[in-house]
């Protein structure tokens, strides 16, 4: 009954199954049996029950329609969860069963097999995030001198490097992750603290409890427990939604460069159930797709934080789902856009076409500064924008049409002005910050 | 590798039914079988044709690891299902397999197949809508006369029922409900455009087509092909989003009620896996964790309405996700609420001792209103102010520290003024307001 | 002190008056004013009294900073208002300075004075939006015959007409306008129920006084008091935002077409500071700029809805500023984008060649539909599929790579193969579409 | 014509003022001036013209009326103003005049300009977030011992201490705060890439004129001009969001515990305009108000990071706006918030009153953790939970209706079972978890 389907462009396999029934449920059964090994360990529980404990939690035979029921009867999955654990126990030693989950509580086990769940989840998104960070730089390094226009508010502006213009997307890919990795590893903490984050049950035995459990599950101890903050995954979230939001800035121009009235890039593409003449930005539309729901899911958590003493009623219970839908999109993003980009087609020889066919007026800028010193700038600015409104008008170059006035021929006379028109010679510090970027995004330099 | 456990405070069994996999399909299916039909009887393909589809076009063995792939390949199910309807069908008749998907583009069927389940999920909020709607009525009834505090910012203010408490809840759900259904019906409309929106491919017999799938999908016809005007779904979206915030409102006033401290009314309620004592006000947990996704999808629907000339790249990929998480997530606040108003337990003690317990402050205003006609609003602002002050620090009631003041004294003296500090005596027109709320609310007054 | 240039794109001249402390004051004193008159027309206070309050209640020196001293102190600006306004009535009236604000509490004025801020800035947005329907409905009919290519995922899908493109703008329009003005005039009620919602003070007096402060503000009679029943106006916002996507969609549109390699439609446009050739889409800049902004205001305001009890803590502080930029953003969107459509450049030529530089290919369903009644689907399917990559690799048209197959040749023979590649003989029901949903928008056809 | 008054709890003077037009413009024309001066140390402009420029770029009298007149026809604000500082300079000098903006676009400046915005309200923050945190730290040291109820989902659960409670918020509002300055401090970077991000119109000149307008300003040199790649601001404004959730967390625990029924904290509180008893939670109600605002600005900054190609139409031009929002929102927050801090009364008696009139009940977790190894901790659980029935059914306490059980009586009596019901021996770890915590928030720990 559920919507796979639906959900479809907005996951991956991997994804989805670090977050499925069958991964929730043994992360929440890890935690209790390390629970159960760690509190036998320190004394907290007798030995044999936690070993009794450890090895029977196990995913088995479990019953997913019974589980859902008891959650929506308690607000929380892990009452009966335990329950069943318990019961799981109590047939094999019903002495053993008396300290299952033994000094913690329900959002214990819960928040911590998320935490865990988000941990599988990273693995995969790590290795699309290499993929891509690798085909963007050798885009970047290929495609050094091929020129092309920049485009500002989708209009010709002056020219630029598809190197430089990759470089500027792999810059932005990677200085997001490099927040986002930060607030990962900011989530891989325990959560243990008991009825009320005070321990109070165990004692003496919470600290070597705490220790024990945080040890076998290879997580960290954070300060306290985090029952009511929720900073850690609200900004894993939101940090999240900004790195996806440097993958979406990619694909909105790859299916802008993609049009066929532009055609300087290609992606593989989708066809049409319809048009066999379609080739379709499908994996634009579908980082696209993970992106747009993004800011909401961040929108929620933010939203969720602000959480009544110490367990809130509602605002916990919406986080693990938007976590996972999150994580989920943000990685489905990051994956299609690694295939997108290793196997994107550039056409070098259409974006010389395209600069072309502006006529030169995209180097109107070029021709005034030129001239601006010898005319003054407003002088210089009119004489330029009427040559550019007269090629505009007249379908000839602007370098035929700067040309006419005999002013702007004095004051670009120094150059031989037909050299004004040359793409390749206003490039400025195209390559140079190219360069810093490439530089900037590789792993030696940021620890992510 | 579904989440179902993850999302499942976040819909119900009969929502995520209707969003299944198996009822997308069907729904899809529904559609092309319909589309045989209308086309042939119309003549825009052969008779034969459209009974081999529309006999065809039924759930069997469907292989939703290929549909995934093919879906996650094209940015689109359609495709792949139109595939495995094509050759299911020309396993049977190929000639007939010629017509399948006639005229049609991928986006009519999914998002006619969208609309199909969206109606579905509505029958089951439709009835748990009028549950809530029914016990709210019921409440807002028997307590008329069930004096108990206002708070305002927290913080006691002046009498008022709980009767007026309940219909004001009612007025909130009730004017929400309205402003929703309106949206949904609006949402049922066939999508049907072909491939850019024009049916051009369908030549004379579009509007025949038209009419017949309309019908048999008993859809209405909307003026035009909807594929990038989203305005249907963004606007029912939205309102639902309305629907639910008026839901949370009645889940955070009870859970407010329910504190120990205060303990007014209370829910069933679950309980807690450590603490034998805890009686959690689970049901309000649910509604809120519902309500806290609402605002998020919303926005996501809203943004992403900019689509792209006659189909989207993204924009519009986003939006069945969406719209599946919002109906459920509405869907599951409103079924919870109701079952949680059904069961409330008000107990109308517990709320006059809380008024007794404000030992008569809250009378403040009322004395002030009294005297000011006699001493000036200020003065008798001034004297009420400190006979307040009075009353906090020493523990006294306020009647007594008014009566310390021999010019309040003189100026309440009409009344005997302790006649002032009868709760039943300062409801004002609470039930006034109580049976107009209760009035509009009735099916009678609004359409829906 | 206040940041009128970095808001300036998202509001207009007569909408941020609209919300200018002056008028905010200005309605807040009418309210106060036309209570006093209310009270005293049925005795609720002494005639004189409320003469002298409504006479007083103007404008004069008003001193923001303690304003805004007195509102940050108390969490309302009401507070340092009403005693500002006491202040003034005493220095003329002692004894009416006793009635002041009688019977109302700091949110009945200050959310009824929001309601008619409203209503002063609805004026002008219902005369934006009667330009831009009046705008786009006479291209609609201007171009009903001017074909050019509708694009899907960006891409060349088959003809249409720019009339029908326009028509479908218009009836998003005009749909969302319908909506959001139904939610604008459920939101012209008043607020007015004292300290708790149950006019209490005011006694026997409450329905006169209602009645009659609803007739001196013209505003609707609400069933109830609403301070924390925040439906209306999150519904007003949510459907505002769903309106101005619908406004959004033309701008992006707009700015797709007017790139420089589609060149289709341009708009009048604005400068760059340093390149002279630079026409850029600054009305659809705007635009877009202002829809940016409504979703996270929408949520926002949805978000505000779960309030506490009677009267809550933040969420109703929060809302006037958030309905006082959405009302604004969504007013300058569509000041802006009636600007843009009436001033809007068509180029049908440029249309037209776009059109023909796909070399037909976007004709290739027509023939695959002409075909696949003698070949079968799928072989049709393949052949034009072939006869598509051949046309794209050599530069051909498809008319002539479809006559290099003797299987397609003779299954299009009746038809004289060319014909099929003429865009008038193939825009299908889009004339039909267009009269529909021109017809739909008309002032007849929907009340608002 | 602003709305200040509409925004007056969702800013200060301080942050109003750093994104008022005044230092926009001053901040602009700074950006002006350092550019001339970098231009002129580096020879790209002649020197004489630099110290013109330099010596002319001060705030003299604006026209803002034409700036937004000019900011709105072009959708940028810096068109105007170098229009307007053009012909500033050329008043003194023409020759001078020429070389105003050298090498510049507009989006140069005016992103620079929000930058410096920025900074100016840092400071005002760093100021408020130092004292909020030296507020909570003083608290969470002086009542290390006070008992208090652990509330979880609005419930009673088991002891813990204000000590910890404080402590927690500390944690919340030092961690968040961490990454918040981290992001700010990758905020303080120059925008500076000339028309489409390669500073081409300076030629050779680039890098120097880079580095001396960096070293002007005080700002770092980002790897490349950001113009299209916002990452920045988006995750400034994001992380902001999880700073204000903290603080929200605060303030709404502050409003709950400030119940009449609960009574254990209080803040200065405001008033009533019709309530003489009333004391309002209004510095919590406004951290509400302001943190409710900051989900929907960072769903903005998110959804406008998908820029269109080297510069975008509208994503762009949402931004500052947003930011400025959102950078006051947050501001304000804090700011109130260390007020509310500093002033908040603890009542640890009415906290001890409130832990006795559960009436043991928060204990039965304790009891049965004691119990259950002699009884099994099913049989303890059912035992306890009877006991806790009892005890609420009759109003005696859980310590005498767990002496009505033998079984229970027997398991516990090597404690003299009176001992499990002292609130100080069921405080745990709450006291390390506490020193930890703060010590985790000190300054030497954390960089920020």
């Amino acid at each position: 009954m559920s919507s796979r389907l639906i959900d479809g462009l907005l996951t991956t396999d991997a994804l989805s199954h670090a977050f499925s029934d069958e991964v929730l449920i043994e992360s929440m059964l890890d935690f209790e049996a390390a629970l159960a090994r760690a509190g036998a360990a320190c004394g907290a529980i007798p030995m044999p029950a936690g070993a009794v404990i450890a090895g029977a939690a196990r995913l088995t035979a479990v019953d997913i329609e019974a589980l859902l029921r008891g959650a929506r009867q308690n607000a929380t999955l892990s009452i009966p969860l335990v329950e069943a654990l318990t019961r799981h126990v109590a047939a094999v030693d019903p002495d053993a069963a008396r300290y299952v989950h033994w000094g913690a509580t329900s959002q214990d086990v819960y928040d911590t097999a998320i935490v865990l769940c988000v941990r599988r989840a990273w693995r995969s998104i790590q290795a699309d995030h290499a993929r891509l960070l690798s085909a963007l730089g050798g885009l970047a390094e290929t495609h050094a001198g091929t020129v092309m226009l920049a485009r500002t508010l989708l209009q010709p502006a002056v020219p630029t490097t598809f190197g430089l213009k990759v470089a500027e997307w792999l810059g932005g890919v990677a200085r997001s992750w490099h927040v986002w990795a930060e607030s990962y590893d900011r989530t891989q903490v325990l959560q243990f603290g008991g009825a009320a984050g005070t321990l109070a049950s165990l004692g003496e035995h919470a600290a070597a409890v705490e220790e024990g459990l945080a040890g076998e599950l290879d997580l960290a101890i954070p300060d306290a427990p985090w029952h009511a903050q929720r900073d850690r995954f609200a900004n894993f979230v939101a940090t999240g939604g900004v790195y996806t939001g440097s993958l979406a800035k990619i694909a909105r121009d790859i299916s802008l460069l993609m049009q066929y009235e532009v055609g300087e890039v290609f992606e593989e593409g989708g066809g049409s159930s319809t048009m066999p003449h379609k080739r379709n930005p499908a994996g634009c539309a579908t980082v696209l797709a993970c992106a747009h729901r993004l800011p909401g899911l961040v929108a929620t958590m933010l939203d969720c934080m602000v959480q009544e003493q110490e367990r809130s009623v509602g605002g916990w219970h919406a986080e693990a789902a938007t976590v996972a839908d999150a994580v989920q999109a943000a990685g489905a993003a990051v994956a299609v856009l690694a295939d997108t980009v290793e196997h994107l087609t550039v056409d070098h020889n259409r974006m010389r076409r395209n600069i072309e066919s502006t006529r030169g007026v995209i180097f109107a800028e070029r021709v005034t500064f030129e001239a601006a010193p010898h005319l003054g700038r407003e002088r210089a600015a009119d004489l330029v924008k009427a040559a550019v409104q007269s090629a505009t008008l007249s379908g000839r170059t602007l370098a035929d049409t700067v040309a006419d006035s005999a002013d702007l021929r004095a004051a670009l006379s120094s150059h031989g002005h037909a050299a004004l028109f040359v793409p390749e010679t206003y490039l400025g510090s195209a390559d140079a910050f190219r360069l810093r970027l490439i530089r900037a995004s590789l792993p030696a330099t940021r620890k992510h």
